[in-house]
C-alpha cells in the first residue's frame, strides 16, 4: 500500500467511525484505528476543514486531566438522497452524516402494474423536492436506492422484480438521469441493504455475523459473514428464500420450483394456512391474521405455528451453515415472528447443532420498515466514506 | 496502520505470493502488491537474506530488454510438519515453502476405539522421525493438523469427533507437548482445511467463492466466501452436512436430527440404498458400489442416483445461498459424484435460481485424499506468512 492510499484510507475510516457512532473522542478513535493521537488530530483537522466533522469539548466527565475532544459528524454540509422501492410504497429521504433523516417523502404504491417510467417519475420528483428544500450551501454527495428484487451488481439494473414483473430494467441509470444531479445511483436488493442497516444502526449493531430475513410477498435475505455482506461469485448470493425445505410435498414457488422457504412462509402461505380468501393480500391482511391470533383465534394461531415450523427449519439450516450471532426478522416477518417464535425455537433446538446455535439470538428488526431505506442511505454514503476529500472536491465544484 | 505494521504486512504478503505461486517475477509481484519495483527489491532482499526466497534469472523470454528477476521460495531453510487424522488413516508430512511435500509417514487407523493417547503417540512418533530426518540447518517453523471432527477455534480442542467418540479432547495441546518442538499445534476441521487447500493449490485455484463438500461417514463442509473461510460467530459454521433436506421422511442422523444432508448422502445412505449388509463400511465398500455401477449393475446405479438426488437438493440450496463459483466434491464424494452427477445437475437446474447457478462449476477434488493434509500444512505456514522475519528470529534461536 502506498502513502497516499494509506492516508485516504485513514481519512475515510475516521469519518466512517464518526458517521456510524455519532460521536467519538479522539482517544477512542486512536484506539479503534490503532494510530497515535497526533495522526488522529491531523486527520480530524482535514475533515473539519472540509466541513464533514466538528470537534467539541465533551460534557464534564468528572475525571481528572484534560478530556479528549469529541469528534462528531457535521450534519449540515453534505447529505445523500436515499430511495426505497418496497412492495407497497415508494419512499425518498434526505439523510445527513450520522444517519440523520432530515426530510422525507412517501407514496403508496399499487402492488402490480407499476412500470419503470412511473416508479422513476415519482421518485425523481421526490428527490428533486428534497434537493431543492435543502439549505443553501449543503451538497448532495451521493444517492442510494433499495429495490424489492434482484439487482445486478455494479450498474443498478433490476434483473428481476417479481412483484412488478420487471425484467432487466435499468432502474439505477434511469433514476440517475431523471434526478439530473450528475451522480450515479447505486441500487441494492432490499434484504441486502436491510441486513447492512440492521448491522450498522439496528438490532445487530456491530455484529460480524448475522442473517436478516425480509419477508413480504417473497422472502429475501441479507447475510453478513465476517462483517461483510455475502455477495457470491456474481453478486446473487443470499437467496435464502429459495432454499428448498420441503422437496416432496412443497407448495409451488414463484421461481418455478417447489417447497422453497418463501413458498412455505411467505405472505400467501400464511394467508392460505389462515384460510383467508385468495384475493386478500398485503401487509394489512397479514396483520389481521396476527391480530386474530393475539385475540385467541385458533385458526390464525395454527397458521402462525404452521408457518413457524417451516421458518424454523429454514433458520436451523442457516444456523448450521453460518453459525450467526443473530437472526433478524424484517418486513412482514417482523409482525409474524412473535406468534411463530416457539416453533422456530423448537426447530432450532432439534435441527441445529448445539455449537452452531448456542450463541444465536433471534430478534425482530429494530429499524422496522425503514431498514431498507437506511441501507439505501448507507449505499449513498459509501463513496464519500471511501474517499471523503476526493468526493467533496468532485461534488462541490 | 503504522509503518512497522505495513512493512511486516508487505514482507509477509510477498512471501505468501511466492509460496502459493511457486515463482513470480519482480514485475508480477509489483503489480499484484501495487508497490513499486524498488520496494519489491528491498522486501525481496530481506527475505533472501533470511533464506526464505531465492532470486534467479528467468529462462530466456525472447523479449527485448533486461528480464525481471524471478523470485522463488527456498525449500531448504524452513519447513512445517503437517498431520492428518482422517476416518481411516493417520498421516504426517514434512512440507517446504512452495507447498512441496518433502517426506511423509502414514498408518492405517482402525475406525473406532482409537483414544487420544494412541492417536497422538503415532503422530508424534511420525513427527519426530520426520524432524530428525530433516537436513541439518533447516528449521521447523510451524505445525498444523487436520482432524475429522469439530474443532474449537484457537486451541486445537476437539469438541466432538463423532467416529472416534471423542468429546473435548485437547488434541492440539497434547500433540504439541509430545512433539516437544516448542511450537503450538493449530488444528482445523478436515473439510475447512480441504476447502482452503483446494482454493490455494487445487481445483478452485484463486476462486473467491467456493464450497468444498467432504464426504466420509458424515459430510463436512468448507465454505469460502469472499476469499475467506466462513467461520461464523464462534467458529462452527460450514456445517452443511446438517442442513435438513428431508424433514418429514428423513433418515435419522448421528446428530439426533432427521433428514440431514449427511444422513441422506453419507456412506451409510449409499450402502443402504445399494442394499449392502449393515456391517459393511468404509471407503472400499463405497468403491465397490461405484465399481458395480460402472459395470452396469442396476441396484448400484440406482443407489448412486438416489443419493445424487438428495445431494443435488443440498447443492442447489448452497447455490442459492452462496452463489459459489465452484462446488468441489472431496473424500468419498469424490468417488461417488461421477455416478450421481446427472441427478445433481438436474436438481440444480430445477431448484437453484438461474442467476445463482449460471456460473457455478462442479468439480471433484484435485488434491484427492491429500487435500486435508495440504490444508494442515498451510495452517502450519500461517504464522510464518504473517510475519516471516519475526517467526524466523524466534524459531532459529
Amino acid at each position: 500500500m502506498g502513502q497516499e492510499e494509506i492516508r485516504r484510507h485513514n481519512v475515510g475510516t475516521l469519518l466512517r467511525h464518526v458517521h456510524l457512532s455519532g460521536s467519538l473522542s479522539r482517544a477512542a478513535l486512536a484506539e479503534r484505528m490503532r494510530l497515535n493521537r497526533s495522526t488522529i488530530m491531523a486527520l480530524t483537522a482535514e475533515l473539519t476543514a472540509a466541513g464533514l466533522v466538528r470537534e467539541e469539548r465533551p460534557t464534564e466527565t468528572g475525571r481528572a486531566g484534560r478530556p479528549s475532544l469529541v469528534v462528531r459528524p457535521d450534519s449540515s454540509r453534505v447529505y445523500v438522497l436515499a430511495f426505497d422501492v418496497a412492495v407497497d410504497r415508494l419512499v425518498a429521504a434526505r439523510v445527513a452524516l450520522g444517519g440523520i433523516m432530515l426530510d422525507r417523502r412517501e407514496a403508496v404504491r399499487p402492488r402490480a402494474g407499476a412500470d419503470l417510467d412511473c416508479v422513476v417519475k415519482v421518485l425523481a420528483q421526490f428527490g428533486q423536492q428534497l434537493h431543492q428544500a435543502a439549505p443553501p450551501g449543503s451538497v448532495c454527495v451521493g444517492v442510494g436506492a433499495s429495490y424489492c428484487g434482484m439487482i445486478r451488481p455494479g450498474d443498478g439494473m433490476v434483473r428481476f422484480g417479481p412483484d412488478m414483473g420487471w425484467v432487466d430494467q435499468a432502474f439505477g441509470t434511469e433514476l440517475g438521469r431523471r434526478l439530473d444531479l450528475g451522480l450515479p445511483v447505486p441500487v441494492g436488493n432490499e434484504a441486502h441493504l436491510g441486513a447492512l442497516a440492521e448491522q450498522q444502526r439496528g438490532a445487530g449493531l456491530g455484529l460480524r455475523n448475522l442473517i436478516y430475513l425480509h419477508g413480504d410477498v417473497g422472502v429475501g435475505g441479507g447475510i453478513i459473514v465476517g462483517g461483510k455482506l455475502l455477495d457470491g461469485d456474481s453478486g446473487y448470493g443470499c437467496e435464502l428464500g429459495h432454499m428448498v425445505v420441503n422437496p416432496y410435498n412443497g407448495r409451488p414457488c414463484g421461481c418455478g420450483s417447489r417447497g422453497c422457504l418463501e413458498a412455505e412462509v411467505g405472505e400467501r402461505a400464511l394467508l392460505d394456512a389462515a384460510r383467508r380468501p385468495a384475493e386478500w393480500f398485503g401487509r394489512d391482511a397479514v396483520r389481521a391474521v396476527v391480530d386474530d391470533a393475539d385475540r385467541g383465534d385458533p385458526v390464525a394461531q395454527g397458521a402462525l405455528r404452521h408457518v413457524g415450523d417451516w421458518l424454523g427449519i429454514g433458520v436451523a439450516n442457516l444456523c448450521n451453515l453460518f453459525n450467526p450471532g443473530m437472526v433478524i426478522f424484517g418486513g412482514m416477518l417482523r409482525e409474524m415472528y412473535p406468534g411463530a417464535a416457539a416453533q422456530v425455537r423448537a426447530r432450532i433446538a432439534t435441527n441445529a447443532l448445539p455449537v452452531a446455535r448456542e450463541r444465536v439470538r433471534l430478534r425482530i428488526s429494530a429499524l422496522g420498515d425503514d431498514a431498507t431505506l437506511v441501507g439505501a442511505s448507507e449505499l449513498g454514503f459509501s463513496e464519500l466514506l471511501a474517499d471523503p476529500l476526493g468526493v467533496l472536491a468532485r461534488t462541490a465544484r
